[in-house]
């Protein structure tokens, strides 16, 4: 914008004329920051009176977040940032074009105060500055991440004008300093639900100082932010259609609904689908076991890994095709345990407990066995029976079947690699044609991407969030029941999964 | 307020839970810092979910300020501050009662940094880390006075809540940490006007870190917050009469008009008045002449201090009083010149310049004569003659005489020592009837106490710096004729003058 040049009998000051200006471009109510009025005698000078300004609008408020003199024609950045427990991924966005520039993932630096978000919030609790010692893990997590891409694209940090940010209910709570304590306490309350708009400066992230940092609002304390975010990916929300949406990561989360109503749950899944608790487990990754093929005379295995690599471990999908095979090949019963009798150097008893051989020791990255042990097999059952049992109480509780379902979205860090397949042949999926699923990979950031990009698409998540019924699973024996029969292989009601019957 | 207690059953977060009891309230759209947030959990609980929330509503925007466990029946309380180029007032005020418990003033400790604002500016613009000087130096300055009030008065600093800050602009920008430059280059534009509301935190104010922070909108660069203020607490701005208001301090600033316009006009008077520029000047303080008498015959003086101490100075009032008093004993001509043919031992001359003893050395606090010089003489008649011109100037863009003006009030820290019959004698202020004046003492702070007890108080203050016209008196010929015509005693034109012309 050109601002008029200022006179000495004018009634005037460099704000209220910044102001006007806005306010013909219909931004009638806008704010700005300390920072920002500081520098701008000297940004307009400098550019002659003519200046580049950067509002952004946000639950109809309206902030100026940088002021740069004469006309600036760089595109307009911002960042897609998905925190989740085990991983962050951080998208560069072009949020004229809404191209993804370039992206950035690694490990939550969290991890190294725990797995998941329990130990997490215990660690926050129990430990003098815990809670700031998570904050700045995670925040120097985004931030590496951030700086890798300003010097991957030759960028400023300046540059970079917002970030919608999606995470659990735990992630949001630990990114923002807020103690998570009350999530693991009966009746589980989190903090906040929405969000306040906040500056970067505020939380020390690498961005514009007067960026604005957006969270997507958590449902629950176990059903949060990434999850909104995800519902906002699939568009779920503006269909006719009844679409089960799954986000499979520590914990399974899930949606079920339309247009018309969502309604949501967590189950504690546990880890095994992300590699934990499982002696070989792994996130996927190269070298990560993601095939299994098992010969059912001779027992011999075939593998395909990750990117080919020599085998490092297995991935969630690797386990989920792991076990599918292991029970066709007759090596398991349906309630996951070995049969003992069957003559193979592959399946042996160690001090602790019987285990298969997937890998033999010269075969592998690591230089020992890769196996599956009984008690691996155990914690896969569980945690496929906890997501079952999520989804059957859903139906229940809307009255429904699982034929009504007429879409199944599947998100989740090993969503690309899974088997549906195997999936239902294990009883993790619901029983339904092949051509009703689809991946949606990331959903968070997909999410966090839309939401970045459009005014519009940021009240639908809010809208969202409001619109989501919590069904908690832990009151009741809804729940419990369902649990309790799906720990078989694949259901203890055969009818449920007539495709594996036959 | 009393939150329902969280149930399991319940789709809910705490700060939804707070949202809607403010809802109840009828604060729609509240907003809540991360520092109120990180404690909110807590503080429900504490409480066992009764809490006492204070929320400030300013510009339309609702902020919670703090949040208490339980019922708190300690009153609500706020600090009026008036931050003038050489002392800085605070008074601690009882927002809801509107009583002021306590008030503290000191020097403004950027003094050390130059007497007056063009000092200062030159301060902040031309040395390193000069801004950063100037503006802790007055956040400094007042948080010491807040320490003083909350220690006196039993406070921790977390019960003041909010805060009003009137001052002219260049005191304004120095307290935001924005450099004044530009108020001092042609053409004298200053950057805000309207000052966008900050926190406490913001800038390191002795205040609860989330309270709110006022200033009020500057009209001009040389007619500030502190100008508007006062015309606040004159309620010229509501009245039918016409109204003129003088601030006289280091400038004097004026504003004349009623309920239907207000024109205002700053002229640099100089420190005269406040006791600048003169041999023996000094502020309004203990043992500061302010009143003088001089025996027409025997030119014997007989002096009046304040709080009748030994003479150690001269004071704004002694000033006028003491000239009126020369000139009617006809020690000076109407030019300010001494009569040198008058026989006194009072009357001399030094190897610089003619001086008339006002005080013996043995008399004085000092231990020297109190003199005033011919030179002093010349301030004196010049700054007189500014405020005077000022008021003319402003009459005839307004197509006024003097006498349309129905009340004359007087702002400025000597205000209530100034001797009106003395002032128009010399020329200072207008022949108007004596019961036409009226004295406010410090406006500014006063005007900041009553918009910081209520919400119209406050948009009215907008209303008024955007109702304000600013007559810049350096572009045109219009007040340079006045201020020539008006260096004589009184007045080159005595019909202006009658009650003296007699």
């Amino acid at each position: 914008m050109t601002l008029d040049e200022p006179t000495l009998t004018e009634n005037g000051a460099d704000l209220p004329k910044l102001m006007s200006e806005l306010r013909k471009r219909n931004l009638h109510n806008v704010q700005i920051g300390l920072e920002n009025l500081r520098a701008l005698p000297e940004v307009l000078r400098a550019g002659s009176w003519q200046a580049t300004v950067t509002v952004v609008e946000i639950d109809g408020q309206q902030r100026i977040v940088s002021i740069e003199p004469g006309h600036v024609k760089a595109p307009l950045l911002g960042l897609a940032i998905d925190i989740g427990t085990t991983t962050v991924v951080v998208n560069l966005v072009n949020i004229e074009t809404g191209e993804i520039i370039d992206s950035q993932g690694s490990y939550n630096k969290q991890a190294r105060y725990g797995d998941d978000v329990i130990t997490r919030i215990v660690h926050a609790t129990d430990e003098e500055k815990g809670l700031a010692d998570l904050q700045q893990a995670v925040l120097n997590t985004i931030n590496e991440l951030v700086d890798k891409l300003l010097t991957a694209n030759n960028l400023e940090v300046d540059q970079l004008k917002a970030a919608v940010v999606a995470g659990n209910t735990t992630m949001t709570q630990l990114f923002l300093g807020i103690n998570p304590k009350y999530i693991r306490l009966e009746p589980y309350i989190p903090t906040v639900a929405q969000v306040p708009i906040i500056k970067a400066s505020e939380l020390g992230l690498r961005l514009n100082s007067e960026a604005i940092i957006y969270n997507f609002p958590a449902v629950a304390s176990y059903v949060g932010g990434d999850i909104v975010s995800g519902v906002l990916a699939t568009n779920m929300a503006k269909e006719d259609a009844v679409v089960l949406f799954i986000d499979i990561g520590t914990n399974g989360e899930m949606v079920l609904g339309n247009q018309d109503w969502l309604v949501t749950c967590a189950c504690s899944a546990g880890p095994a689908f992300e590699g934990g608790g499982i002696t070989f487990g792994t996130r996927a990754m190269t070298g990560a076991i993601e095939r299994v093929i098992i010969e059912p005379n001779s027992f011999e295995v075939e593998l395909k890994t990750i990117g080919n690599g020599k085998p490092m471990g297995i991935c969630g999908s690797g386990l989920i095709d792991g076990l599918s095979k292991l029970r066709n090949a007759g090596l398991i019963d349906r309630s996951g345990k070995f049969n003992q009798n069957i003559d193979s150097n592959r399946l042996r008893r160690t001090d602790e407990d019987w285990e298969f051989v997937l890998a033999w020791a010269d075969d592998t990255e690591l230089g020992k066995d890769i196996v599956l042990t009984e008690s691996d097999i155990k914690n896969i059952i569980r945690a496929k029976g906890a997501i079952y049992s999520g989804i059957r109480t859903m139906l229940k509780m809307m009255e429904l079947d699982g034929y009504a379902i007429e879409k199944i979205i599947i998100a989740g860090g090993f969503g690309n690699f899974l088997n549906i397949s195997d999936a239902i042949q294990i009883g993790l999926l619901p029983d339904l044609p092949l051509d009703k699923y689809l991946f949606l990979g990331n959903s968070s950031v997909k999410g966090a991407k839309i939401a970045l990009l459009s005014k519009e698409a940021l009240l639908e998540a809010e809208e969202v969030g409001r619109k989501m019924t919590y069904l908690e699973l832990s009151v009741g024996n809804a729940f419990m029941d369902e649990f309790v029969s799906a720990l078989f292989l694949p259901h203890t009601d055969l009818s449920q999964f007539p495709s594996v019957k036959q």
